[in-house]
Parts: C-alpha cells; sequence; structure tokens
C-alpha cells in the first residue's frame, strides 16, 4: 500500500489534532504509509469547506455517511460529541474502514460493548480500531513502560494516580450539557479518570476491582439563558476516588477533580516497585522521575530524566534532547502507531477491546461509590 | 511562676529532641516560663548519667517514678517505647504533672481512652496534656491553618493527603518487633498516617467516617539471629489506603506506604477550596504553595511561600525569611506552646482528648480495611 | 493574495522544522495567507525526491538556483549550513523573494552586514527577512514581554541568562568542523549564546557593551579517521561568559556552555525589575515564574504560570491551559509571523537588522574576552 | 580538658544563634568538650541580664573587656557589629582566647591583614581563630565537598555562583548606615558575596582573579528623620557580578544582588566537572542535585539528594534521612568544629587566614568594578 485515504469527522479541538496529526505524521515518521486527506465532515456546511481548505483535505461535506461510502477512504477518524460515537464507528467498522475515535467510547457501557462487537468482527478482516488515549504515546511513559518491563524498579507493589482539572472550578460557571446524566453519561470519571485509567491499565495491567466514593460539589449551577438566580442541578460527579486492586493483587488509589483550582492538565502517577519509583505528572510531560534503589546509599535520590532521543520515539521530532515535546505532537505518533498496525507492523492499543476495559472501570467507580462497597470491574 | 521543673524519660532520637526543645526553648521563645531541667531517666544508668551530663539536666534515674514523685519536677516528657505510654502518664497525670508524651498514645483505643480519661480529669485541676504532633507546629502549617479560617482558598471541598517514607522498603530488612501486632499495634498507621491525620484534623476538622484498604508487601522478612531462610512474618500492614468524610460531608483521600522508595519524610497534602488550592509537601517543610482564583487570569498560578518572619513563629527563629527552620525546631515551638498553656496563655493541641480522636480514625482504616465496608471513626 | 509559493533548502533537523511548519501553520493559524509547498532543494538528489513527497511539496531539485528563479516561489526558508546562508539570502533578496534564514547569519560580522545590507535594499520593495530565533515566539516569553511592557515588574535593573547544552561535554567525542575557526566561525557563542542574547535584545532592548572571559576545556580531541591517540585542535570555545550592559546602563551577565553535563536545553532567565523578577528555563519552556512586590507579604512568592490560552497564541494549538506546546511549535508561530508581515499584518522580528545586532554581541563577546577589556556592541 | 569556658559579645540575632550553638552542642556532639557558658556581653546592662538569663550563662557584663580578662573564659564569640570585630579579636587572642568571630572579618583589608598576623602569632600557642561562614558546614555542602574529592563529577571546569536576597529591594526603604562607605566598608559584597566566596573556596580552591561590575540602583533612599523628599546617597553597591578565575585556570561566574525581589536566601551554585555537575540551592538547603555521565543515558538525569545520615554530621541531628536540617543547625556544627580543633581533632575552617582570602576576593571584585580590568586577588 503506498497511500492511505482518511476521513475526518468534526472540526473542533479534537477535529484539528487530528487533522494535524494525519497531514504531518509522513514527515516526522519517514516509514509510514502516506496518509491522503480525502474529505472532511463537519454538520456546518461553511465550517467544513473552511477547515478542509485549511487543513488539507481534497473535499468537504456535512454528511457522514458520505465517508462511509467513499471507497477511497480507507480509515475514519471520529471526533464527534461522545453520543454519536456508536453508531458512526459501528458503521465504519461494518464498510471496512479502520476507526481512530476519540474517547470515551460511548455514553454507556451497552455502547462500549457493542463497538467492541463491531470491532472484534471487524479485526476478522484486518480491519483495526484505536481509541483516542493520547497519554499513553508520549516518549516519557513509553520508557516507563520500558523501564517497568525491564525491572528498574522491580515489581510493582503499588500505583498512586490522580487527574486534576479546573474547568469547571468556578461555581458560577453555567450550567452546561455537561452536567447532565443521560443514559449513564459520566462527570470526571468520562472526562478525566478515563485517561489515568488508560496509563494505569498500559504500565501496569487491568484493573480489578474498585471501592469508590464520589462527591458533587457544585450541586447547582445558573442556568444560561435563565433569569437571574435561576439554576440547573449538576447531576453528574465533579470528582471521585477509588481504591483499586489490579488483576495480580496489587493495590492502588486513583482520583480526580474538575474543580481543583489551580490545575490544568495534571495527570500525576507513583508507580512503587519493590526496588525502586517512577513519578510522572502530565504537566512536566517532558521529565520522568525515576529513584532506584541501587548503588551508594549517599547519592540515591529521584532522577529527574529529561526525554530525549534516547527515548523512542523523541527522536522523530528532535534530534537534541529536553527540547520539549508538545501535547499535539501525541497525536502524531498515536497516528504513527494506527498507520504501522495497518502496514501489519506491530500493534496498535488501546483498540475498542482494551477500551471496554477502561470503561468498566470508570463506570464501576461509580457504581460503587453509590454502593459503598466493592466492585468488580473486569 | 518563675521556672518550671521538667523531668525526662527517654534518650532516644526523640528523647534528645525533647531535652534540646527544652533546653533551647527559652532562648527562642523570652516570654516563656523558664524550663529547670530536672532529671532525666533511662534504663541504663550509664546512659541516663551521660545523657544528663551533655543534655543539661541536674541529675539521672533510671526509675521512672522517681520524676513522678519528685516535686521539683512540673512537667513530665515521655518518649518511650509506646507501650509504656499509658502507665507512666496515668502516673504522672494522677500526681498532678503536666505531661508532653510522643505519638502514638498507646497501642490500643483502650489505651487511649484510659489515658484521655485520666487528662480529662487532671485538666479540672489546670493540668495539661500533649501530644508530640510535631509537624503541626510548623509556621508554613500554622500559616496554611490561618489562609484557610480566613477564607483565602474558600470552602473547603477536598483533602487529599499522602505520608510516605522507605524505611521498610528493602525486603532484605530483617524482622523486627515493629512487625508484630501484639494488642492492636499499628504498622504503618501508627507510624506514618497519624501524623497525616493530625494535620487534616489540624486543618480541616475531624474525619468521621472512613473506606479503606490495606497491605503486606512484603509478608515475611528474614529473622535476624535466624539460620539462612528462616523468617519471620509480618503481622501489621505496609500501607495503608483511606477514602474519608469529615464531619461536615467534605470528601478526601489518605494513604501512607513505609515501604515507598525513595520517599524520606514526605508527608504531602492538596487542600481543595472552591476558591483555590493549598499544597504542602514535608520534604521541603519551609515552602507552601497557594494557588488562589483571582485576579488577571493570564497571570494565576501556584505561588511558592517560603516561610519568614511574617510566618509565626519563624520569627523568633530568624528575622530574615527562607533562611530555613528544621524538623528539630518544630520541636521547640511545641515545647512553648506547652509552657504558654501551662501559664494560662492559650490552650495547645492536641492534648490528649484530640489524640484519641486521631486514634480513632486509624484503627477506624485498620477495620475497614478487613470489612471492605465504611467505618464511623468519630 | 490568496496563496503564497514556499520553496525549502535543506533536509536536516531544521529543514524539517521549516517544512512541518510551512505544512501545519494553516490549520492552526487560519488567518494567514495559505502557502503552497512548490520545491523543496537538497543537494543529494534521492534526499530531495523522498523528502518532497513525506513533506508535500509538489517537486525537488538539487540546485538552490532553481527556486531563485521560480517565479512560483515567493518565500525561501534556508536551513543550509551556515558558511552558505549569506550567498543565498542575498540572491533570494535580490530576486524578491521574502527569505526566512536560520541562525547565525553567517560565519563573521561582515556576512551579517552583507546580509543586512541586502535586506534592507529588499524592504524597499516590501520583502521580508527573517531569523530563526524560535526562542523569542514562545507564548510564555510573548507574555514576559508583555509583562514587563505593562510595568509589572517595574523599572528592569537586571538580567541574568545562561545557556548551557552538553553536546559537546564527553571529552572523547571526535573532533569535527564545528571545533574549528574559520573566517571568525565561534563556538558555543555561534551555536546557543546568540538565542540567549535574541531574548535579551526581544525582552528588554540592545546590549551597548560586554566584558568577558571564554576558555576551551577540552583542547584536543581525537581525530575520527586517525590513529589511536591522534588528536585534532579545538579552536573555538567551549564555553563563554560576560557582564554586560544594556543600552541604557542596566547591568546584566550572560554565559554558555556547549560541555554543560546534564543540561539539554537550558536557556535560563532571571530578569530583575525594581518590582518584581521574571524567571523563565527552556527546559520546563511552558512555564513562567512572576514575583511581584504587592499585595500581603505573608502569601508572596514566585507564582509559576502555566501557558494557555490567556498566552497569545497559545490558543491556536489547544483550547485548555497546561497541555504543553513543544518546541516545533514554535516554528509554526514564526512561520504564522512571517506570513502575517508578509500580508501586512504587523511587523516581523528579528530582521536581519536586528540580527546583526545579535552578532556584534556574540563576536564582541569573543573580542573582550582575548582584550580583557569592555567592548562596545552597538 | 573536661569542660571549656565560653563568653559571647552580642545579642542580636547571630548572637543569639552563637548562644543556641553554644547551648546545645553537646546533646548533638557526645564527644566534644562540654562548654560552660561563662559570660554574656552587651552594652545594654538589661539586654546582657536579660539575655544571660535566657540563654543559659552564668553572668553577665556591659565590658567585652571583662571577657578578655576572665580566666575563666577560654573561648570568645564575637557577634558585634563588623567594624568593632579588628580590635575585640585582637585582644582576645592575644590574650590566648580562641575566638569565633561573625563575618566579614572587619571593614577593609587592612582589618583582614592585622586580625590574620594576630591569628597566626596566637596559633603559635594552640589559639584557634574561626569565622562565621555558616554554610560550608551543611552537610549537603561537605557531601558535595567529598563528591567533588572523589572525583564523581571529574576534573572541575566552571563554577557558576550567585547569592541574592531582596532585603533592600524596595526603593521606599529609609537609608540606613548600611548605605555609607566609611573606611572601605562594602555593600552587597560584604553581606553576601563574601558567603559564596566561602563556599568557592572551600569547594575547589582559591580564586585567583577577578573581572568585576558593579551597580548601585537605588542611588537615593529617602532619610529616617528627615522630611518628606529628603534623601540620603547610597554609596555602595547593591549588586556585584564577577567573571572569575581560579588559580588552576579554572573559570566561573559569581554575582550577588541585595535588591532582588523575591529572594529571600538564594545561594545558588553550579559546579561543572567534565563528568558531571553538581547544583545547590541554600534555599532548600537539604538538597544537593547531582549529575553524573555515566550509565545509561536513558536514565541519566540530575538526581535529588536529600540530605540524611548518610552525609555526615546530619546523623547526630536525625538518625531518618529528609527531615531536613535548618540553618539555625548550621551553627551546631560550626561549633562542634571549633571544640574539636581546640581538642586537637581535626582542623577548622576558615580561620582568619582564610578569612583574608575571601576578603581579598570581595575587595578585589570593588577594585575591578571600578577598573573595568583584571585584578589579582591572592
Amino acid at each position: 500500500m503506498d497511500s492511505i485515504g482518511v476521513g475526518l469527522i468534526g472540526t473542533g479541538y479534537m477535529g484539528k489534532c487530528h487533522a494535524t496529526a494525519w497531514g504531518g505524521v509522513k514527515a516526522r515518521f519517514a516509514s509510514v504509509i502516506r496518509p491522503r486527506l480525502e474529505v472532511l465532515c463537519d454538520a456546518n456546511e461553511d465550517v467544513a469547506r473552511d477547515c478542509a481548505s485549511a487543513f488539507g483535505f481534497l473535499s468537504s461535506t456535512t454528511d457522514w455517511r458520505d465517508l462511509i461510502n467513499n471507497p477511497a477512504i480507507d480509515v475514519i477518524s471520529i471526533t464527534t460529541p461522545n453520543g454519536l460515537h456508536p453508531e458512526i464507528a459501528i458503521a465504519a467498522l461494518e464498510a471496512g474502514k479502520h476507526v481512530w475515535c476519540e474517547k470515551p467510547m460511548g455514553l454507556t457501557l451497552g455502547h462500549a460493548a457493542d463497538m467492541t462487537k463491531a470491532a472484534e468482527k471487524a479485526a476478522l478482516s484486518g480491519v483495526k480500531s484505536q481509541l483516542g488515549y493520547n497519554y499513553v504515546h508520549n516518549p516519557a511513559i513509553l520508557h516507563a513502560k520500558k523501564l517497568i518491563d525491564d525491572g528498574a524498579i522491580g515489581r510493582i507493589i503499588h500505583f498512586r494516580g490522580q487527574v486534576d482539572e479546573d474547568y469547571m472550578a468556578d461555581p458560577q460557571l453555567p450550567w452546561t450539557w455537561r452536567c447532565k446524566i443521560e443514559n449513564g453519561g459520566l462527570g470526571t470519571l468520562g472526562d478525566l479518570t478515563c485517561h489515568l485509567i488508560s496509563l494505569a491499565h498500559f504500565l501496569i495491567g487491568d484493573i480489578a476491582r474498585v471501592l469508590a466514593d464520589q462527591d458533587t460539589v457544585h450541586k447547582e449551577r445558573p442556568l444560561p439563558g435563565g433569569k437571574t438566580g435561576e439554576t440547573g442541578t449538576v447531576e453528574n460527579e465533579d470528582m471521585a476516588q477509588a481504591i483499586i486492586r489490579f488483576g495480580n493483587g496489587t493495590s492502588g488509589l486513583v482520583s480526580s477533580s474538575r474543580v481543583a483550582w489551580g490545575r490544568k492538565s495534571m495527570i500525576r502517577m507513583e508507580i512503587h516497585g519493590d526496588k525502586g519509583m517512577i513519578v510522572f505528572d502530565q504537566e512536566r510531560m517532558n521529565e520522568l522521575e525515576l529513584f532506584q534503589a541501587t548503588g551508594d546509599k549517599a547519592t540515591r535520590g529521584f532522577t529527574r530524566i529529561l526525554t530525549g532521543p534516547e527515548h523512542s520515539p523523541y527522536r522523530e521530532f528532535c534530534p537534541a534532547a529536553g527540547h520539549q515535546l508538545g501535547f499535539n505532537e501525541l497525536k502524531i505518533i498515536e497516528a504513527a502507531q494506527l498507520l504501522d498496525s495497518i502496514a501489519g507492523k506491530g500493534s496498535n492499543w488501546p483498540d475498542f477491546a482494551a477500551g471496554q476495559k477502561i470503561e468498566r472501570v470508570i463506570h464501576g467507580i461509580a457504581i460503587s461509590a453509590t454502593k459503598g462497597q466493592w466492585v468488580e470491574t473486569s
């Protein structure tokens, strides 16, 4: 295969991320199949046309089914609102298109199951599915994974993670659709926690059970078009915390908040081993802290590793260490992984089956928080 | 009262801390009653005599009852092994001596109850009790308390805390008495977690219920005098984590580990408010991080406050900011607080009643970890 | 002008940076003129052809003069070895092409003067010149500039800067052409210091005189093809440090090293004002530290500002703060600035005249280091 | 010698530091000679008497000559204003008393020479002199010294240091005696820079020549008792910066400012070696950062070492790492070093001869700043 036809649905922030990833991936990863940017889809005709031109797509449409039916398109990026993911993804997979879908999968565990079923069926014909858990593609995280697999910190004995932002911290922010539970839509669990779970699963393994609590701090918010004093009820959680156990019994802790003032993209993890520890924070995504219980005790400490060409695939972006990759470049790595997987070089993670496991954990946390008891998640 | 007679029991690390606090407090806090270092007690006669000379005590003894019966002694510091705390403290209180006892109170909740009962009775005659939760006396913590009380971060909506050390992280460390449960003796909960609870209670209020898990990572350890391969069983927890709720419903999370490689004295707290956040880490005990959701959004961020004369009682130790207080100096502040309380100037915290509440939480965590259910702790 | 034809010379690291900037700028900055990637030039025919395909250029060539003569090309990126900059840049300017040239300008002050003369002449016809000092385009730096101009730290009273890497730190690294002075080629001054000077000039103003020292730490290096023990002499400086004065008399200090073990991309600056201070380090390029001598003394400290949508043009890359831009994205901002300048929207900095001032400073430092006396640089 | 008689002159901040060091040293360092706190001297009779009681001295006086003449006194601490140092120190040395004098030595190089001469003469009879450069006694610094001596970072190739505070940063601070040059009294050089030079000399060796600049930022300050608008002239430097060369040719850079907003006790050093780097900042005095160019490149980075029992003499203060020593405890280590030296166990640094070398550097910087040329300092 010399080149591959790409269709993209959505032109919001994530749409732009996918577009620039598709447009830039070949310049960074010389060996991937060359993407041809075929059709861009947006519900608004003008937006679709203008963005197609700006992003370098050949044409535009307002109907996502045009992409499904277009024989020039081999792979479809889905960056629509979450509620639309299942229908589009399943249709695309059934039409034999590879699918790169933003997280979370849908609104309910049922959605995740349906999508996984479709992906598993399509996989029999070599069709790939991939979910947009971009943080796992960071060279710092890939290196953490390598260190763990190489035994650099010994047997993993504990995991602590938190993911915090402050996008809902202001109590005066008006009520939005994000505040509403509809068919199981989650709050911070669906927006933020799922990213942390993707990292935990990627680095350590599947989470088997959870014991949780959650809280809605700002229970009422002003209605945007309402009269002074009119408020809407926030139906889903502002924060959630869970004690966890992995499949092999390893203990851990995850928490997240969308009302954590001052936090912008904190995804902080501590991975405790019986020979060392690894610490990471997405707000300093080019750094990894490593403690190893070896050598002279007087010179031990946490080493701040700055990512560089030693940490694949950083080298594709810069030959000099410490120059800093950005969040958007993780999306390019994600695209490269999918293209290589399509070309039969390696596998891609997380596919829909792996994504379904992540969904089981976040929905399990919500259930445990209600029951006050351990809930099995695998 | 012009001066006050001091007796000290114990010459280990904490004994030395109390001795240097008693010896140095008047030079730092000019207004406190002047301590007279009367008698030092240690089970070993030579140690008692040598330390008395080095620490500046007038005489020494091997029998702690000599201190109880000595009319020149007004206040007694207890730094013995935890199991001896109850008998000595109760005897001292009954003899009308003020008591400054190291934490935790004893081995069981029953011990804590007995000690509290004795302290409450003695308090009727103006006798003071105090527990050695030194971290709450840090000017950085006192300033955090002031900020919270002044509303600098608004209503408190969440608390996250962790306390980690690595003193048991090496699996080859031999089995010790610390590994044994006897009449309810705890592991990391008794050594470390209790400090975090003291801070949470001091800064925010009493914890009302907990939902917990715990784990013993290194279940067997080599016996010190044993043959190769002989091991002893570690009966108590290496790590514990708990979801908490304060009395007013505020949610939170606490965790601790004595097997956390690389951590030496990490006591890290995040206090989330609806107008800001405060972060503290004991490994950088002279710093406080503060985020306030006010002013120009483009210049907001976490401010690293270095403690100085603006943060009482730092000024007693140094007129210049940022010069750094040390852990041992917290003990001097603790002594000053007790002396002022004895002199009728202000109250001292935590007394035995406050200490009992801390014990209820750590024992509650152990119980919840076994049951997998919420346990009431107040 | 609806679109603009781009020619690029060079396919090394900086060539790729320019290519991806040209390819991605329109997706990020919707209002810029749309670049058409016309011709890519590389001395090696296969490389030129393959890169043209990967980078999205229409065709390729091995002769840079083809670009000069191509009427479809309006702007030329020059990323060749430094010694070739003058000839190509001057030819391009004379042909009426806008020029985006990597730093430094050439090897000597004479080169810089010739290039500036050509640029000034071309500017009369509206032709733009721009030098690749990418660090000044960082939203954190642009915000620092705004803070300074708004008086957030008062009158500037001092500047301290350092730029350190370790790419020549290993004494066993073989001798290369970088070690050779030929017609005035500099070492760390030309590679690293010039970036720091660009930042100082951008943020504060032109440096008027310098008092300097320099040192070559590793005076001999093994010859790559030589016999064991054969070495080549390192003719230029491994490190340089200079006391500086700006035009208005403000004092400062700059230093740099290419043999600073552990430093990967440290460009650390302290800007001292009479009402505050700003600190920046390129190794954490998404952060700015700000101290302001205002408000309650007890809550003052350095505030760590994470760049976000409040800091233009971060918003073009991500709507959420703290998600981290990368080094390569600075190059996109640089391209956008040039495109806007060509379209008559705002000016672009640094053009060749501004670049010549930077060159005067780095060459002035080399001269002062030899003389041990102040040298005028403006 | 079973015990040693101590006299102390001065009760200000440094007086209190010496007092608590003398009072606490034996409890921390069991093997030192036991100090007897004999006489405290202060010009104010009430202050002298009250402080003697609070600090634990047997008696007090208002005449420093009483201490010189008192046969019970063996060692004298001098913490008076700098101008009085020479007369008192020389008289004490001539009377055979060991002298522990605060820095700087006096106001002029002549003072330093006279004091050194007296100390060298007294040394022939075993009398010790010591200057209060407390920062060199930090276990972190002692460990840095050990690492350097052990070759952990190879041959030293460069030194960068800065020492900044903001005690004169506010332009509205009234004029004080500190602003006045009288017989050569320096500004920031005498207050701050000298500490940095002590560290450079201790860690690396003597500085041989300097090339410097200095600046007075706030040239006029309001007169404290004056009418509105009346000002006094600031005669000495607010900031100074110097390029340096050590005796062996190693290059370096030192700078300091007393008008650096936000800095409270920044003494930041980078020690560049040809195999690694060490970084230290006094504002985090319990940490040392170490980079070593060894092992797997993918795990290299700066290691943050927290001081602990592995770093002598931390263990005397606490058996657990990371618990944090404080600034005042450095003074106890200083006292212990002097006591051991008096007892014939090891030498003490810096004595007056070593102090004179430090003074040559700071006065050399002031001279070079005027001349704009290199000045020899050894």
